[in-house]
């Protein structure tokens, strides 16, 4: 086994190209073995292999830098540089992250897991490198999915002006996690189709040197390439041509659904554990195409996650062109969004609460200060989500609950989701953004409003004495739970509000309250800097009343076990209720 | 006098090019009539007179939809639009916005102040039109300049995607506010020079039919140009090259002056007032230069507004490649920053406090998440600059101070943020941002310290009892007028702190207050939702301590008078101490 004596990247330098060959057929190998029993990016590394082996057998790492896009597709670069072992021994499989990370290695630059921000990373290193006087190469590595956003094409063109030595390899596998949206891909078409001798050129119009390399899963072809750039004295697009899911059926045929997996069925690609009942994404998508039969006017946007909406291939053929995927470009998704609102339409935008970060000034210029009525569905802000620290959804309130004239709501439960999107829908007076309650899905009995337009209302749930516990959205199970325990452990009957409003102060109930409360005790999904409980802790700052504010520390947690998360916030139905009672006993 | 019988776009069609031609003498000589003595956008709007009544001869506003990128440049078409007066009246002059704005016509369709956001909003109306089955034509008008930020570019994908009727107006007058920055204007000048014949063009490649107009200050070109793409069914760009300051000869030489200004001397272009001595701006860039010359490694990054860090053309000359301007690209700025950082040399990105929303996943996560230690001078957080809603300096403590790993510092005069820039540049652990400490320069006894890497140590500058005052950055001087007067209005001897770190607590003061304090007052000179003030309520929130939060309420406040809005928020001393005393007394 050839893999096995790969300790660093210099240790292909001895292999023949037949050698090599052989070594790409092991990482694949171990690449399903690791990944049908445990997860991560399929398809992006197995396109991968060839031209990861061929950049490491060219380039000199750690001295020359290769940075990652998005990193999902590094674990060929990982198993290359010394950490082979997490891909070939079960023990170690959570040794690394899913992503490129300094800490487990020096050929890892940056921690990276959102999208467009490779090459102007790699900007900055070369910048570095100039004015030191260095003479290392620079090498992005970017899908063309990741071409749709907005940064990689600031990237491109500032080096396109810094005119020095940065090779940008653009990984074409014709494929985002699902199919490519934006006119940039019909010329990325045309340069394939014209083996990259078209004229008009994305990449040379912003100033970069071009190159084209059909077979992109060659290492020969690849490496010709590669050493031809090396040492560039000028910015240089490689523009490779790979295969996502290269070497295993079922992902080179099912590309979408093997961007990302949960464990497989090696021989089947079937998924190991049965679908897993209801999830928001699919009853969202669901809920939306329904309407769109009777509402011409209902637009479902999408930035180049459809998925995320429940927009499978299928309901995304049904809904023509009522939805739009945008490509990864977050920011034009908003305001496009703002521009249907505008004239009428019904956008509802959907987005994991991770990436609604990549737009804040469209939320706060494009959408908020114009006051249109788009809608905004945030999926995934709650801890129980995805736990890579690139990926949190901690911050989603912080970032929009502070933004003038949003309505953020948060329902607790499905049968509120789907009130509160509703009403979202039909009003025409806000812009709405809607924070799904979590991550598995949550039935309770109604009934529940169906008008919001009165803003800033909290429902109380139970009327109570002495602690009010504002529960807010997926959190309000542990509200719950929090007064069940101090009914029996201290005969408190507490009052459980469900605050609805994440934007907004319920003046009239925060007053009456004071009568005959002594604390209050919030609780959020979400970090707590900038969050909703530090508005009640203002609202109450003044006054005698107590508050206790519960959510996350401000912190990029990083693979974390849920469990242990919480307890060390102190996110326990028993923690909350024993503070309260050393405050209020 | 032509301009005096247009009340609508309709009036323009009655009249013959000679009439026309007269006409754009007429509303040059006004603008700059208006210009002179109020001040504002002046190249933007000299150069689009001619375009504008083009568009406004071909098209039909408001049916047509005409959507101005940053819309400093829609002077002209508001005096086409029925508001000719707040241009030819003096008393009139406040009547209108800089800005386009719904409110003031129905030929405005979004208030805009930020860049590159046209094309992205226009395909939200061409969207909402398509699928209502309308055939009104949507036109955006952007400049090369917008042209560098990624959300155009998302834009520009999307529309050559959509396939359907809008027309994108790209008007080429070779500058950005200071001269262009990135690898596409290579590509707009080799368009120019091929009369857009040049096979490679950046708008093609994303899709878009293409046509050059090489005479943007002439009606008739235009007028033409815009009649052959009206009714399109297909994305086109009209590519004009127009002259930035046309007709006004101290503009046309001066462009980067005359882009925005305050009034001026008609007859020689001097400005009316002279410099009004020191400024943040020019002291950073002094700073700067002088570092520049001993620290190789030291390199200054300005989005497209090298004049915010006190960098003139010729200190830009003298900085030579430590001076980069990446264009209108905040993304790309911070990831450059967080590249430059990681390998070593030590970036500066000086940027406006309502920029730096643009970057909030860039600061999030190219940088925070990385830890590099680049430092960002954010500049105009105050209420006390610009007071347009779409150029508040309100909302950069919700945005920065709540990102974990960000040391956000907040000096309170000219000498602390010097020694707190000074410190940000040498140490190599944190990412650092300086809020510059208001709009006009405070000078304050010292010494100040010069090490800043214990981190979240307040200083307290007077003891006292009973009342504490948490006076941030450019709101020192009210907490000492507070505290000065709570002394002779009422004996009380306040305790005067200057928090200097938003981005954490004190913990070991906040707990000594606790012992002989009752309450504890906190001032920032920003947004309250989300700011430095909650998280002092928070942490109080379980104890006895009184807090009282002073800041700006959440909104968008629009062309305010500053004094008045000081006082809506109960910002002086006076009121301040009255509430203060309510609760102590």
């Amino acid at each position: 086994m050839y893999l096995e004596k790969i300790d660093a990247p210099q240790d292909l330098r001895g292999l023949t190209t037949e050698q090599l060959r052989a070594l790409a057929d092991e990482i694949r190998e171990a690449l399903l073995r690791k990944l049908s029993a445990h997860g991560g990016h399929i398809g992006p590394n197995l396109g991968m292999v060839e031209a990861t082996i061929a950049l490491h057998r060219v380039f000199d790492s750690p001295k020359d830098k290769i940075i990652y896009d998005v990193s999902h597709q590094s674990y060929v670069h990982k198993m290359l540089t010394g950490r082979r072992e997490a891909f070939l021994d079960p023990a170690d499989y959570d040794e690394v992250s899913g992503y490129t990370n300094p800490q487990e290695s020096e050929h890892d630059h940056f921690t990276i897991g959102h999208t467009s921000t490779s090459v102007s990373l790699a900007c900055g290193l070369a910048k570095a490198r100039d004015l030191r006087g260095g003479s290392e190469n620079v090498i992005a590595v970017i899908g063309d999915g990741s071409l749709s956003g907005g940064e990689a094409y600031e990237g491109l063109s500032n080096a396109g002006e810094a005119g020095t030595n940065l090779i940008v390899v653009v990984n074409d596998n014709e494929m985002s996690i699902a199919e490519n949206h934006g006119g940039l891909y019909a010329n990325l078409r045309e340069l394939r189709e014209s083996d990259g001798k078209a004229p008009c050129n994305f990449f040379r119009a912003l100033g970069l040197d071009y190159l084209y390399v059909k077979e992109g899963n060659d290492i020969e072809a690849l490496t010709a390439a590669f050493r031809q750039v090396k040492d560039t004295p000028r910015p240089v697009v490689v523009h490779i041509r790979t295969l996502k899911g290269k070497g295993y059926a079922p992902a080179e045929r099912q590309k979408e659904r093997f961007h990302w997996g949960m464990p497989f069925d090696l021989a089947t690609g079937e998924p190991k554990a049965a679908g897993g009942g209801e999830d928001y994404c699919d009853l969202t998508g669901r809920f939306l195409l329904e309407r769109m039969r009777t509402q011409p006017e209902l637009v479902a946007i999408t930035s180049g996650t459809p998925a995320v909406m429940g927009f499978t291939p299928e309901r995304r053929r049904e809904a023509g062109r009522q939805l739009v995927d945008v490509g990864i470009a977050e920011e034009h998704a908003v305001a496009l969004a703002s521009g249907i609102a505008k004239a009428g339409g019904r956008p509802v935008y959907g987005v994991y609460s991770t990436f609604i970060q990549r737009c804040y000034d469209q939320l706060s210029q494009d959408l908020c200060i114009n006051g249109n009525p788009a809608v905004i569905a945030v999926f995934m802000g709650t801890a129980a989500g995805m736990n890579d620290a690139t990926h949190l959804g901690f911050f989603d309130i912080p970032l929009l609950a502070n933004i003038p004239n949003l309505v953020y709501l948060a329902p607790t439960c499905a049968e509120e989701y789907f009130a509160m999107l509703d009403w979202a829908i039909r009003q025409r007076e806000h812009p709405v953004a809607v924070r799904v309650p979590g991550a598995a899905v949550v039935h309770r009995p109604g009934p529940f409003d169906t008008e919001y337009g009165e803003l800033n209302r909290y429902r109380v749930e139970r009327r109570g004495r002495e602690v009010a516990i504002l529960a807010l959205g997926s959190f309000h199970a542990l509200g719950e739970e929090t007064a069940d325990r101090l009914k029996t452990e201290a005969g408190i009957d507490a009052t459980l509000v469900n605050p609805r409003y994440i934007t907004g102060l319920d003046e009239e109930l925060l007053e009456e309250l004071l009568r005959d409360h002594r604390a209050v005790v919030t609780l959020e999904d979400g970090s707590l800097d900038g969050g909703f409980g530090e508005k009640i802790a203002r609202r109450y700052g003044p006054t005698p009343m107590r508050v206790l504010n519960y959510g996350l520390r401000k912190e990029f947690a990083d693979r974390y076990d849920l469990g242990e998360l919480l307890r060390a916030n102190r996110l326990t139905g028993e923690q909350i209720a024993e503070d309260v009672l050393r405050i209020v006993r």
